[in-house]
């Protein structure tokens, strides 16, 4: 007859030891995290760097785990440590680990059907509702980030004010050609979008940027009017709620109000920055957020659930479904049994196949509670102009762009040195405070001029870091320009 | 001065200790699968089934273990059970479970950049060329599953075969409309992703198939010259490696041929069954995957990774990264130092954010070898044939398609009974089979009938499961009609 295997392990209890001491080695590493270089780079003799032949028979628990805590662990991108200021990465944890491990353990397809994991990422998404104050009615789906929220935000922009059945004709089958808008200083994920979408990225205008880095409102009102005197057909406007290069804040409100006026749908790009309508000294800033018809944002960095996760809510549930809604015959819902459950979430995003993502955004909300995340932003922003202070009372440095949240953007400066070797120099140094483990900013062009960058989206931070950073660039810069 | 606060345990043991807890409980669960139900619905009273307050205040990890472990845990899609049948899950596994953990711990971006998480990725998706058979210079990303794959593979087609600047101009800036072909039988995610990527989905020919269900290719030599004559620009075939219905392979050379002789790009859905490669008897009619431009398939079906993990690899490495590569000043790659590690993944799909989700398959391959998944995917292939058998046997039941994979779709039947009763009777047994907790298949439609489909893709499912399921279904069914 048929012989029968499973995956299953014959000794569950010797896979229990492993689990043990895989959790307790992890959690060593990560208690310990302050006394270790911010990041390495993987060792040159590092079997990671081979290409190894396909795995054949089995390899134990113990041993992959030992391979993990040697060859793995040690050379992660750093962003669990307190010194890590690069790009936008939260730092992690427990609560959310514990999440991840469980929806692992249970395995759960949220696409659709009827079981306790689409319940829960329903509870998430209410909450979200609650924070940015969008209507209970709202739809909304959790994504592995901002890039994908947007996308789905846009893609129902898109279809909604299309003029014409775009589901089934395309966009050749149009009346007109569709536009939208954003900042210069916007995020490459709205552009992104519009490449995928088939709408190209000359039809994403980039609106100039005002001092503080706000998109000009004169300007997008004249670009609208402008393309629609051209016989387009304006989609979309993409506001800011954070830019990545310096965290400035659109004018929510008067975008909000042209939108509005002109039936065009707006976007929030809140994927850090919108949070930060948890801190009260942000909130005021931000609550034009409920004005808007979308909005996509991250768990994974001022929430610190371990990547990926990320949001999107869409105020028309109708439109939202619509966009994507195809399902076969083999995905036939029934009024009850495990094929119930309607609506699925398939049929508010690209994927079928879903993991649990929402079980350890709801660990983390529930074990901290949203009042703690208020006042680590907070926290953070505080810090953030505390680095500020500091790089303007150092004259050896100089501040680019005003500190609006939680990104500094400065550059080791001398007014005798040309600009280009500012550049390399400001390279150099953010370089090398990578490679010697001590602390990592990453770089960014403001102006014009290479930055070092400097965003603190991290609960580990400390005073005492932002000081000891300002030390070492100060050192670095010095000591490579023979001082 | 600055009060500062982290998400960091104060006492790391209690920690430790809960985390070892929870481990158990799962471990415990996972063991004793076989004596639960398959399934049961959140329960009426559950606070799963409430809208309640977001969260404020702190609460214990052992809280929230224990909330999990009585109301989400017992309330699960099913899929770990060895009487799981529904669409195509798979089971899980403790090796992937362990992956996803060290993951979440680690808690990496693998978006970019120069650490262990991209290392692994790229040795993982190496892995897959070797599986496949796609050069080794082809590129690829790990992704959330097939229709994901299956978006970011068309997206490469439609901007290659496209005849102009599309990333800038968008397809209403293309000189002619664009095609692409997949069969009737085809599972819905090509026809989401034509929409998504303003193709519309009429542009998707929809070729019928021939009586094994697979795609008929004399209509589909036949619908590309009809398109061409009219001017259409064919930009992709979508053939399937293993229908969702059942199981059917397309004939891939052929398909293939027509392809190359065409320029047209070949795409290959291999959701579930491009895996069966590994299996010597279906080896022979899945080679010419190596003959597409592109394949996706899931890492979480036949390799029971935990939800979610699917993959896509492109033989043209450098349209693919074309296709995705927009990053911002803020994202420029450096020489060395974290910033290094080019190419980075984010230029080769739509996230710029994404969890490390290569560990857990890396754990999974590495546990188990590949020769094992080609023993547990002709096991389920034995068992498939095992249930058609059965089936044909009993003259109470009607097999309504030849089983050439792991999927068997059939019915209770009577020849006495009008056909839209059989269609609800079916429906009602495999509605109170899910209730019952005995067993979980779906329906689907098959030549117009309800059919109920039995899929197996399960490490746990024995000979036996298989008989009770038969003998379930001719209970309730006679139960039903008073017999």
């Amino acid at each position: 007859m048929i012989s029968e295997t499973t995956l299953d392990p014959e000794e569950w209890d010797e896979v229990g030891f492993a689990f043990h001491q895989a959790v307790d080695q992890c959690m060593n590493n990560m208690k310990s995290v302050r006394n270790r270089p911010v990041w390495q780079p993987v060792a040159k003799e590092s079997v990671l760097r081979q290409n190894v032949p396909v795995p054949t028979g089995e390899r134990s628990l113990y041993e992959l785990n030992s391979f993990f805590n040697e060859s793995i662990l040690p050379f992660s991108n750093g962003n669990t440590h307190p010194r890590f200021f690069g790009w936008v990465h939260g730092s992690g944890n427990i609560a959310g680990v514990m999440g991840e491990m469980l929806a692992a353990f249970m395995n759960s397809n949220a696409g659709g059907r009827d079981h306790a994991a689409v319940y829960i990422e329903r509870q998430v998404l209410n909450w979200c509702k609650n924070i940015f104050n969008f209507p209970f009615e709202s739809s909304g789906i959790i994504t592995t980030g901002t890039s994908m929220g947007t996308l789905i935000a846009l893609k129902v922009a898109r279809n909604t004010h299309a003029g014409g059945d775009i589901q089934k004709l395309g966009l050749a089958g149009m009346p007109s050609r569709l536009v939208g808008y954003t900042s210069s200083e916007a995020h490459c994920s709205a552009a992104k979008a519009f490449e995928l979408l088939g709408l190209g990225h000359d039809a994403l205008r980039r609106i100039p940027v005002d001092s503080e880095y706000r998109m000009d409102i004169e300007a997008l009102k004249h670009r609208i009017s402008e393309d629609r005197m051209n016989g387009l057909c304006p989609i979309a406007v993409i506001a800011s709620a954070g830019t990545v290069n310096t965290g400035a804040i659109d004018d929510l409100k008067r975008i909000a109000d042209i939108c509005h006026n002109q039936d065009i749908w707006m976007h929030v790009d809140g994927a850090f920055g919108g949070l930060a309508i948890l801190a009260p000294e942000f909130h005021g800033r931000l609550t034009a957020i409920s004005l808007a018809d979308s909005i996509a944002f991250d768990f994974h960095k001022w929430m610190h659930v371990p990547y990926d996760a990320g949001c999107v809510l869409i105020k028309n549930e109708a439109e939202h479904r619509k966009a994507f809604s195809s399902r076969g015959v083999y995905l036939a819902g029934l009024d009850c049994g495990l094929a119930g459950g309607e609506p699925w979430f398939c049929e508010y995003g690209p994927e079928l196949s879903r993991g649990f993502r929402a079980l350890k955004v709801w660990f983390t909300m529930q074990a901290y509670g949203m009042d703690r995340f208020a006042e680590l932003i907070t926290q953070n922003c505080n810090q953030a102009r505390y680095l500020g202070e500091l790089v303007k009372s150092n004259s050896g440095l100089q501040l680019l762009a005003e500190v609006t949240l939680n990104i500094v953007c400065f550059r080791y400066y001398d007014r005798g040195v040309p600009e280009i070797e500012l550049d390399q120099l400001n390279i150099r140094i953010v370089t090398e405070l990578q490679l010697s483990g001590i602390a990592a900013p990453s770089t960014t062009t403001i102006k014009g001029h290479t930055a070092i960058r400097v965003s603190i989206t991290n609960h580990r931070t400390m005073t005492e870091d932002l000081d000891l950073l300002v030390e070492e660039i100060c050192r670095l810069g010095n000591q490579m320009r023979g001082k």
